[in-house]
């Protein structure tokens, strides 16, 4: 494999790149109008314009990314995360043009695709999963006797769903008719498929994800586990690695779990098996992601492995890089997501030109972002900026560099989360390692950030004035950084 | 210590305050007229005015420094390198001041400041040393004498010079009394001190050096080796860790040296021992820095050992972090130092305005600088931009990362050592570890730079040509990133 085509854009896009460039293989870019000066088309070693802004014209056109391919004679595509990374239709499409998708293949994706199919898969080597209906159900008396077996509070899910759509908790069987109905309504209508199933809610619950790699010779090894509880509306907003809660045996047995899952399809390539866990660390199989994920690179940090490298290895027919037992965990990664979002006003995403964009530096820091100072962040797209990813010889490390390179990050002309992601990392619930995925909705109010603000505004008061009277060396007095640094200014506008 | 100031400028001023940031510890900058707007003035905490650009005004005036601290309450001083980091009155200054040093006694730094007492010192442990004359001479018939007992080739070094003042290499016997008598009156003009020692000149050396680290309770440690052996007129250019060459036998012999000479001046914080090693892999031990090295990350990243936090735990009174036995090397980091100067002329260094300067991010890079686009390369200090750092879980890795991450880097107004670095990290003899000191002056010519130049572009043509015939997708044609890019125009400037 000479030449690969990335089918992505942003950060993801960027990052694919840099790895193949690493190991020797030129790119193909692809990008939409609202792209055309986008880094990944800039970094890539050529381009290939492929529609409109809206995905649906562009990035989620199978036959663009495959003519693109076969016009600069790409020989394989990295499809990143999002747009369609796990589209098994896409996949079947890029092995019949006699292309290569640096992916799994179209039928592992297809059976873990949807929920049901993947937990019978995953039954056959018994993992555990959430004390629940097996099959999907439409059926409401049938889902009710079903309910009282397993015991509420229970959560119904579509069988099609994610993200948290179609998703619903009922405390109690008296109200469990009027909330099945509402659910297989509610499916029917976001998935064209109102199936659903039921299943026991883990009230206090932790997200736990494995990453795995499987190559064509049949090895399958996992990279250990992401702690990624703390999510915003069930999306991921910051990552971890290793967990804080996990025990050496718990990893050991998830590890397990997620390579059995994977040998389950025959899998090849990374993928990642996610588990709920509660509050006694008991874990249940929830699905798996047939694709790189945004998170992967705190996995990097604490294991060295470069995952995109091994993708593209295997894709090539090459064994996993490793042996399992030769793998170990050293120190602690964080990864925040920046968003062009206003936490101080209910997330709304915010677009517009990033004036200032001065990202953080030094040691144990990460960045990976598809921006650069003058650029303007485009509407049609997940609002994602960067990934902030820091590193340390312990989780308080990793945590004390995330602040410091967040208040290091300079960025005006667009409101973004980094005030956010200064108060988990202050929390003492993610300091102390004790939160789970409801975090977010506990703690966090847009009153958090101001009274912040306030606290240090007044400090800085304080300071400049002790200061100002305290110094005066030469004919220049001590300069109150309160007063004049960028970076301060930015601290006190961010936390 | 709550607050510590920083007795230096630039990317090294920038990293320590990193590290004192994630500690907590406020920070005191302190700056002359050429760094007012500097970003180490900007990051610190409070930044105190010290005197006019030429560093005899400001950075190496002790007692503005020590003002400084007492104006701002500065309990501790971190002097960075350079300036007055190895200067052992200033060291006194400070302790008389009742303020602490981040870094060794003063008592330490004088015995390892001059190479004579430093030999005599680390000769109590038995350390190896290159043959030679134990004592200073400057009586040129009984150096003769000497001379010819070691055997030629000989080398004649001044007692008290470094980077390279003050040394002759002697071929033979004929010659001896002319040099010498050079040797003597060089010195004595440079150092004002004419004593000179010879010793076996060591015709294909490399230059590695353990780091250690010592604390107030009797520990001392070391954190293996950096291979600095790619140097241009006695500086480095490029440092890796660990070394390419060395066996784990070695390395552990060579970790007990150093140890054994940090303990023979009851060293405590960060120093480390160099050595020169000749081509049968015998080392001998050349001096004692004591101090950070400018080349530290790359022993941060395979340890994951932050050494300025160590260096300021130390100075508190606390152990150092970790015990010898439990510290390994993980993966291979490489360093490259981007400077302001022309190598395809004579290294000639460069002023001016960096018009585009946008640094190489993603995984296994690390950047140190100290400046931002459009700022200025001020004319009285070391013409250093930046050190770009990489790892990579081997070494073959790493340098890959290093190629990319030059590739990325974009710096336009200044022209850069940069295209200089790729030419390391392409040349057979880097890659396959075979190098010496001698590596630059072997096969580095501006010439070089100017063939790789000229090839790329004939490819970059071809492929041109060859895309715009064979891609024509939709209504918009592929774009050649040689014509468009960037990043790839830098590639083409700089490799």
């Amino acid at each position: 494999m000479q030449k690969i085509l990335v089918a992505n854009r942003g950060e993801i896009a960027l990052r694919v790149m840099r790895s193949a460039r690493e190991m020797g293989i030129k790119t193909v870019a692809v990008y939409s109008t609202a792209d055309r000066d986008a880094l990944h088309v800039r970094y890539a070693d050529e381009a290939v314009f492929i529609g409109e802004a809206p995905s649906n014209q562009s990035y989620l056109v199978a036959e663009k990314i495959i003519d693109a391919c076969k016009a600069t004679g790409a020989e394989g595509i990295h499809p990143g995360y999002g747009f369609l990374s796990e589209n098994a239709t896409f996949a079947r499409m890029v092995r019949e043009a006699g292309l290569t998708l640096i992916g799994p293949s179209p039928e592992a994706m297809e059976i873990m695709g949807n929920k049901l199919s993947a937990k019978a898969a995953a039954m056959k080597y018994n993992i555990p999963m959430v004390p629940g209906t097996e099959e999907a159900i439409t059926d409401v008396p049938e889902a009710k006797k079903r309910a009282v077996e397993v015991g509420f509070p229970i959560l119904i899910k579509a069988a099609a769903g994610g993200g948290g759509k179609g998703m619903r908790i009922v405390e109690n069987e008296a109200s469990f008719e009027e909330q099945m109905q509402l659910a297989v309504s509610e499916a029917t209508s976001a998935f064209g498929d109102g199936s659903v199933f039921i299943e026991r809610y883990v009230s206090s619950p932790r997200h736990i994800e494995i990453q795995v790699l499987g190559d064509t010779h049949g090895n399958i090894v996992h990279l250990f586990e992401r702690d990624c509880s703390v999510q915003r509306r069930h999306q991921k907003v910051v990552e971890e690695a290793p967990s804080a809660v996990l025990t050496p045996e718990i990893r050991a047995a998830m590890g397990k779990c997620a390579v059995d899952v994977a040998r389950s399809v025959n899998y090849t390539g990374a993928g990642t098996v996610e588990f709920i866990m509660d509050d006694q660390l008991n874990f249940y199989f929830l699905e798996m992601n047939t694709r790189l994920q945004v998170e992967h690179p705190v996995t990097e940090l604490i294991t060295g492995i470069d995952l995109v490298k091994e993708q593209i290895q295997i894709a090539r027919g090459e064994p996993v890089s490793f042996k399992q037992e030769d793998l170990e965990i050293k120190g602690h990664a964080v990864e925040l997501r920046v968003y062009a979002e206003d936490p101080s006003n209910n997330f709304l995403p915010d677009i517009g030109t990033l004036q200032t964009y001065i990202t953080p530096k030094g040691p144990g820091v990460r960045v990976d972002d598809g921006f650069e100072q003058g650029m303007e962040i485009p509407i049609y797209y997940d609002p994602m900026i960067a990934k902030l990813t820091t590193y340390g010889k312990d989780r308080a490390e990793a945590i004390d560099r995330m602040k410091r390179a967040i208040d290091e990050y300079q960025i005006t002309g667009i409101t973004t989360t980094l005030a956010f992601g200064r108060f988990v990392m202050e929390h003492e619930a993610f300091t102390t390692g004790n939160f789970d995925t409801h975090f977010v909705a506990k703690y966090f109010t847009p009153d958090v950030l101001k009274a912040d603000n306030e606290d240090e505004a007044l400090i800085a008061a304080l300071v400049t004035e002790k200061l100002l009277s305290a110094t005066n060396i030469k004919n220049e007095a001590s300069v109150s950084k309160s007063e004049t640094s960028n970076w301060e200014r930015n601290r006190k506008l961010y936390s």
